[in-house]
């Protein structure tokens, strides 16, 4: 095989890695959706500090690498983060009504 | 189901799912370490901002939400980002031999 030839094939399987990563991301946010539905309903604060570290802690447990732990603790901050200001935007949403 | 159920229900699935995207990031990342070292044995430059471009525009495309487009990008391009300082890491651990 070509460099190039390897450098193809390599790009498409990163490529599908990407898909299934928008898929998961796409499927966390919605449970994350529902989990603030949920909150509020029970009238308790969303944001969860110690989850977010139990988690974080958990994740971190089980990397297999090659990213070391502070990127791994970097990249699922920010998705958590992400997923924090969509439950916001929800709720706005629902007293905007 | 009680709320506090549903609750440890949807936290069940949120962590699952966190297993699954380190897993995918790790995967991710090891493929673009073989990547980085095909580019250096080709001799040629491993940030290329037409292929990060067209891989955003990718993902983009198929984005089935509830994260709208730009959080998508932002998330993705923390990602790359990440996936680019391992390869340079890589390529220095190899220079320092």
């Amino acid at each position: 095989m070509s460099m190039s030839e390897e450098l193809n094939k390599l790009r498409a399987q990163i490529d599908e890695v990407n898909g299934e990563l928008l898929t998961l991301l796409s499927r966390r946010a919605e449970l994350t959706k529902q989990i603030g539905d949920v909150k509020v309903a029970q009238g308790v604060n969303r944001f969860d500090p110690v989850r977010e570290r139990d988690m974080l802690d958990m994740i971190v447990a089980s990397n297999p690498g090659p990213f070391d732990n502070d990127t791994i603790r970097h990249l699922f901050k920010q998705i958590f983060k992400a997923s924090l200001d969509l439950q916001q935007q929800d709720h706005q949403k629902v007293l905007l009504v």
